[in-house]
């Protein structure tokens, strides 16, 4: 039987609560789909493991996750204790990087049973990726401070876009849009104001889009873009953006689609030379964590993106149909308070496993 | 009596139709309320402009606009014949930064008769600023490109803030806070990703809070803030970005309230030690430009906000009245096609400025 070695961390807050219904559905789907599993739990990137060795993650951390097949992620930040970008740049993004996840695949899907924001549309009227560059961009290390304490203090951070950087997520975005019936690709630009590093953006995607005739490429300058996610959800089937943009449209897909505490991400090193990452989009959740109601549907879904991604296809759309099966027609027992149910983040798990 | 000199600058596209409105409703509003409105047309700031000289703006602009007390402004933007940042670099974000407009204000308003895309909110359950900052942060002229052409082909964009900018556009934020009933602010930041200038947003954040104890703070990064633009709109009150995200706000926030088509904006010098610049935030919309049909009333909810600045508050809440009155409940012979009537720029135009 095919094995994979999953690396299992659950981080902070919800995360703790969450990725153990994930976990029971991955083991569902193995048992259903005939494959092996073999998970691994690591404590670190961690709030509790930086407060007791003041770092987020060992030596060696790198090695030790590089043996895995992927690394099935819950959420890490703990603002009390540790500041958000601490915590963050010292795990999450250091993952991203250094296993090169250049990638951040988030589908923002209409589900029956989801209560939309949006008047008048319905489940099957939005059905698109956002594809995120992953790895330079915005979220830069290089910049600083100069004059500090005075009236001349000035901070400088470089936004650093590469050829190799932007064309690998290009390609990816391309190759997913092509593959989908519509065949259509947005492109998330602000050359209009940013007028360095996003008509580059735009540069590239031009000359991408020539190597892929079939598809249909249009852009947007972020700010009417973020509107027609609002306007005009319907119009999208592959959106690609920098890391800020993508990471902005990520949630505010999810939040048109009322599916912001179900959404899912997968952090991915197409080249498979690094394991890839799979996470729900929501955070710690410091505001309900220990109470056992948070929706654990985000990593679930997480689950399925990472099957996927392991060439387990049909357990990937087994989850699939079972959570969103669960979502359309549950008792109240069943759902979790953010769904109008008064079950837990137990009960609900236990549901879409039962339908895997 | 009390003189005002206007520059008016169409500019581009509908600028060409719209701001004629906006210049009827101010005379109309000189007429009611008692002063004198003397305005000079500009033709440069337009891509004909462009054409004929091959720059944006003559030599001798920055004295020339100098002389007057407000610039009306219509959209700036041709990409067919000049691409985008060499337009907008060229026009509209000289004026910003010569005249040191450095607060960008946008009213965010659920108004009667204004279809929301938001499905169970009525007018009155959103009413709120976005206060942009507006010369510096990510709209940097500092940066580059190196390998060109190469595989190690790099762009480099600078984020740029300053204490002298951080703080100016805060300080405005929270006065204008403090003014308000709710005295909520709200910042935008990112600084779990973006992590050194960010970082520094929130901590002239946390100072500048300091010196308003009555103002009630609040944070949230990006992303889940565009989110709960949709989701929770009624949160907001004032809302305070940088350049790039206020620029992202400012347009979601209308999209939200279904008024994207009419939202105005204020370029405020707030020492008026130069002019101030009011435009509507829609662009020249060059599908539809030429053909009288273009919604006039982000222009003339401009010149409300160009009038409040110059002093004349009531002429300003005349306007304001007149043009929510005719949104609320006029025929389809008036209304523009965008608000689902048959009427033109000018029907519409007209009935606003018989109303005050
Ligand atoms: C046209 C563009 C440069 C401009 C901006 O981003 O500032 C516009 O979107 C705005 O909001 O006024
Ligand atoms: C927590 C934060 C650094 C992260 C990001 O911005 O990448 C998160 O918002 C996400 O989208 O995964």
């Amino acid at each position: 039987t095919r094995t994979h070695r999953i690396a299992v961390i659950a981080g902070d807050g919800i995360g703790q609560e969450v990725v153990p219904e994930g976990v029971r559905a991955l083991e569902a789907a193995a048992e259903a789909y005939g494959f092996e599993l073999r998970t691994t739990e690591f404590d670190y990137a961690s709030a509790d493991y930086y407060l007791k060795h003041g770092t987020m993650l060992p030596d060696g951390w790198f090695e030790q996750l590089s043996a895995y097949d992927a690394i099935f992620f819950g959420a890490v930040g703990w603002p009390e204790v540790v500041p958000d970008h601490v915590s963050l740049w010292g795990s999450l993004i250091q993952f991203r990087r250094h296993f090169d996840q250049y990638v951040n695949l988030r589908p923002v899907k209409l589900l029956e049973g989801m209560k939309s924001p949006l008047a008048g549309r319905s489940p099957g009227d939005v059905d698109f990726y956002v594809v995120r560059e992953n790895t330079e961009g915005e979220y830069s290390s290089i910049g600083g401070k100069m004059f500090e304490g005075t009236d001349r203090e000035t901070v400088i951070q470089e936004t650093v876009m590469t050829r190799t950087g932007v064309d690998r997520v290009l390609t990816y975005a391309f190759e997913l849009a092509q593959r989908r019936p519509r065949r259509h690709l947005t492109s998330a630009t602000k050359s209009n104001g940013i007028s360095i590093t996003m008509p580059y953006w735009d540069e590239r995607v031009e000359e991408m889009g020539r190597r892929y005739p079939e598809v249909d490429v249009d852009k947007f300058h972020i700010d009417i873009l973020a509107a027609n996610f609002v306007l005009h959800p319907d119009w999208f089937d592959v959106v690609v953006g920098s890391n800020l943009f993508g990471d902005i449209l990520s949630d505010l897909g999810p939040a048109c689609t009322g599916t912001i505490g179900i959404a899912p991400s997968a952090n991915i090193n197409p080249e498979r030379r690094f394991p890839s990452l799979f996470e729900p989009v929501h955070g710690s959740a410091p505001d309900i964590a220990g109470r056992g109601i948070a929706n654990p549907v985000g990593q679930i879904w997480s689950a399925a993106l990472m099957l996927e991604h392991l060439g387990e296809r049909e357990a990937a759309a087994g989850i699939q149909r079972a959570f969103e099966k669960v979502l359309a027609g549950s008792p109240r027992e069943v759902l979790t308070p953010d769904l109008g149910g008064d079950g837990s983040t137990q009960s609900l798990g236990k549901a879409v496993a039962d339908g895997i």
